[in-house]
């Protein structure tokens, strides 16, 4: 037997981390402004909500954050970047849910597993 | 006297090609659908709205082509490039106006200067 | 008991999906023709290896494809996209080791976890 | 006559603004430490140099200001933006040569035409 093969439950957990990658890579750089936030935020969920097994996707991007920012710029927009964000995706392959954030920890967007529901062997 | 510096219009013409580059390379990749398309085009909109001179961004996510796509595929969301996009941008500066379009043509998302109004010279 | 904690496992799987989803997504949409193919490959492969856990991206650009492409065209470069790529990304933490894959199955860039070893269970 | 057709240096400061912004949306976001510098400004090179009427492209990731932002930080990479580059590109059409270079102002990454030889009506 080999014992190195993927569980579903690990599997689950790479889609989810497939998701996170994307939308950061996808989306961070893009000019934002106080006024242009709440439509970036939604096309990066309705975009990264047509991957595979991606069952929701909820992004913020905090806008005290950005207007600190943009107060100390002579520039009335910025890039978006992790200090700007909160993100929730939820991944859900057969009976297994797995839910995935990203905060700002130290400075860096922490992107983290938060729960994984239904593994199999429960 | 040095003939080599950039006219008004030209250093335009210039920050309209900028907003070309940034809004199809930050964007080019991203996840599409039919129901996603118009969150993915307002957002292009908006974004590049936010940079310096840009006075409006209209993007037609062609939803025809992004159909006729997804019919040849397993798939049912693709990725975003220059086959499903209509583009037109028109930068300020001054008494100056330059609008420029992006549109297929021989398979390549061309994208070219419309006109230049409000020249100093004329 | 909690049983929806992630184990390390999972985690470390969660971690190789971010690597992939973050490499596919800043690079997709790249200029590229057989000339510059090799100086992209080794960019991704530095860029996702600064990544926590990382240790190790190998990236094929295929030029055989990108040529076949170019032949069907009237540019001679073209847009980096999955078709044109193959990646295996190795994620280690602690004692565990993934190994995860990209290739094309069915016309989609299917990214997949190979193998995971070590978890602590065996 | 229409006055407000764009003249060939216009249009080849167009072109000079798409190279800049496809350049920094393309690879603004990418994880970048001392030792992967290097290939990624290669690659941004060589990517950009593939796209029309573009002779030459020069990056010159500062590592002195990326080593002073991971001083500041608990993490050894962090993400490519305007901060540690400066680029020049030269677009070259018929006689026509564009010069453009792209540095820091104001802590914004500000793009600038620098010269264009070879006017027509010079």
């Amino acid at each position: 037997m080999t014992d190195d093969a993927p569980t579903d439950a690990e599997a689950a957990c790479f889609e989810a981390g497939i998701k996170f990658g994307s939308l950061y890579h996808q989306f961070a750089g893009t000019p934002v402004s106080p006024d242009s936030a709440d439509s970036v935020a939604t096309a990066m969920e309705e975009a990264i909500e047509n991957q595979p097994h991606c069952r929701e996707v909820s992004v913020d991007v905090r806008e005290d954050e950005l207007e600190a920012a943009l107060a100390e710029s002579a520039a009335d927009y910025t890039e978006l970047t992790g200090r700007f964000l909160e993100v929730e995706i939820v991944v859900a392959d057969g009976g297994l849910e797995v839910v995935a954030r990203m905060a700002m920890e130290d400075g860096y967007p922490l992107m983290q597993l938060a729960s994984i529901e239904g593994r199999s062997s429960e």
